[in-house]
């Protein structure tokens, strides 16, 4: 509800008004999150603040799952907390990593677990304070073992990690891990799962319409009418390849899987899950004119999708676009995606 | 990706582009609903290109619920298909109507079951065309029953049916309804159950910003940059009240949970359902938000919610909007609401 001045060369001035159903700008993640816990009251809970953990807790022969992220992103990444998934999300203010003494009380509250996996999305201010908070926690004697995804091939799939964010194929990796440690697998069995997922799994992110940032009301960043880009990342930090003219769905999907299969290291005959997960304003619609391209293009391939999602998964405000996310799955892996969860946005039974 | 010459008094022409992922329009619907299927294939399969079923379809013991709508409002109605929910669900174009012999075929594949409930949404189209539908399928001797949703208060809440639309309050209503069925309740048990709930559930719909309709590439309705309208109907029709200045997020939830709490006949003491629905554009974040001040105005008036869902169920595009549903429940239809379904965009366990 904030207003921009933009010069018009027509009427001289014209105000902007950020069109967004919010509050005071500095209390919005502390309502959002009251929020989803009111609305998921059986399921979750927030505590401090800014830590969502399960409504019902888990005895602590399990390995605990504890991830953080900034606000802006829903459901991300508050929304996979659950039987099944994540123990606890730590929640930073909009796109921006909590602070480490907060992400360190959440790894305190698990410390009598049989160990923590701590998975951090590759975004610099998030592994900078989960670098941190881990360090501390080891200190204090804590049993935690970090992984950090870093999926996105905009840079290319071999760049080094670095260069690589970290996007949505954290949500299905949660879900792997998630089930694993339900299952009762020790903390070097739930870590080593998540990262033969991580190293097979690749993710791109297409953008069209950029999104305004919900607490200064600015556009986060800016595309022309007739163009797209893909390689965008989360916040639309933008890509290598700059951007190109719009595309039809099924030239963008072909475009996207082509580049995903190699990175997926996938062959004919193997198992693979697809994700297409919406930023904001693209449509569920959109999103399966899409999907059922890269399904035709990897069945012609002999990659069998044995597990896929359409949905807004980790969504960057009001921005047009979405990112596919394959994954080279096996037996376990795919047991484990079809495992039960009750976590709000990724409930599976 | 069609092309609008919009005139401008600057530059005097200026190309606009519908950015949206689509390739012929004429094919949308079409495209979306194979996508759809691939997507969920172990859940639902689409038949005679526009009807989609369960995967696994159920002994006829059991009551057939059925229903009929436009596409371009992903994931209704056909993401609700599944067990614990629809049976199936006929699907017309962007914003249309099936045609009546396409909801007859429907209506015959379960001609062998116990019953049928055919279950129609108020608007123009759909209501033509289900009653068609409807009428020649009891020439036939199909044991169906229809119940018609009206529960929009946008024209007042005693406003005669044939004024009030049908919005999202028809989902919870098939999930309470498909629990009934599900459970071995006879046709006219289900139908009763689901006339209870929609007898005493309210919904209201808000827009900020229109969408394109994706095949003409126009806008759906007008509003101003500072303006939003309480009332708006699913596609952007307008209410009865006209636009008003933009309010903050409680502002706006504070409006509408007044209008729709004696709408659902609601008193201290009693329980209810509050869902958000997000329009397509609108957060997650901001339905959280606006969750929590609707939540505590129930609170306060001694209305205990005992079931939730913030999310986009019942879409109109790349609107920014939602739409809120308050409905009454007895302990039965809190049962049957939480009862287990598979329906890929309403699972529970």
């Amino acid at each position: 509800m904030r207003s921009i001045v933009l010069y018009c060369p027509l009427t001289r001035l014209v105000i902007m008004v950020m069109k967004k159903f919010i509050n005071d700008p500095n209390n919005l993640t502390t309502e959002l999150l009251q929020g989803y816990a009111l609305a998921y009251s059986d399921k979750v809970k927030l505590v401090d603040d800014r830590i969502v953990v399960r409504a019902v807790p888990k005895s602590k022969d399990k390995v605990a799952i504890v991830t953080l992220g900034g606000s802006g992103h829903e459901p991300a990444l508050s929304g996979y907390v659950g039987e099944g998934m994540l123990d606890a999300s730590v929640v930073g203010d909009i796109f921006a990593a909590p602070g480490a003494p907060k992400v360190l009380d959440a790894l305190r509250m698990f410390k009598d677990h049989v160990g923590i996996m701590f998975v951090i999305l590759n975004h610099e201010g998030d592994v900078m304070n989960g670098n941190l908070a881990f360090n501390m926690a080891k200190k204090e004697g804590i049993n935690v073992q970090k992984i950090l995804t870093a999926e996105d091939i905009a840079p290319g799939a071999d760049a080094p990690i670095e260069d690589r964010r970290g996007l949505g194929g954290a949500i299905p990796l949660y879900k792997i891990a998630g089930a694993a440690a339900e299952a009762g697998k020790s903390l070097d069995e739930v870590v080593a799962i998540a990262e033969k997922f991580s190293q097979t799994m690749a993710t791109l992110a297409v953008t069209m319409k950029t999104a305004t940032h919900p607490q200064s009301g600015q556009y986060i960043s800016e595309l022309a009418d007739d163009m797209m880009e893909i390689g965008m990342g989360q916040h639309g930090e933008g890509g290598e390849t700059g951007p190109q003219k719009i595309a039809t769905a099924d030239e963008t999907a072909v475009l996207m899987i082509e580049k995903l299969i190699p990175a997926a290291k996938l062959q004919s005959g193997e198992k693979a899950i697809l994700v297409i997960n919406g930023s904001g304003a693209t449509t569920l619609m959109e999103m399966f004119v899409v999907f059922r391209k890269a399904h035709q293009v990897l069945t012609e391939r002999g990659i069998k999708v044995v597990a896929s999602r359409c949905e807004e998964i980790l969504t960057v405000q009001e921005a047009a676009g979405f990112q596919m996310t394959l994954g080279k799955l096996d037996d376990e892996m795919q047991k484990y995606l079809e495992a039960p969860s009750n976590a709000p946005y990724w409930v599976t039974r």
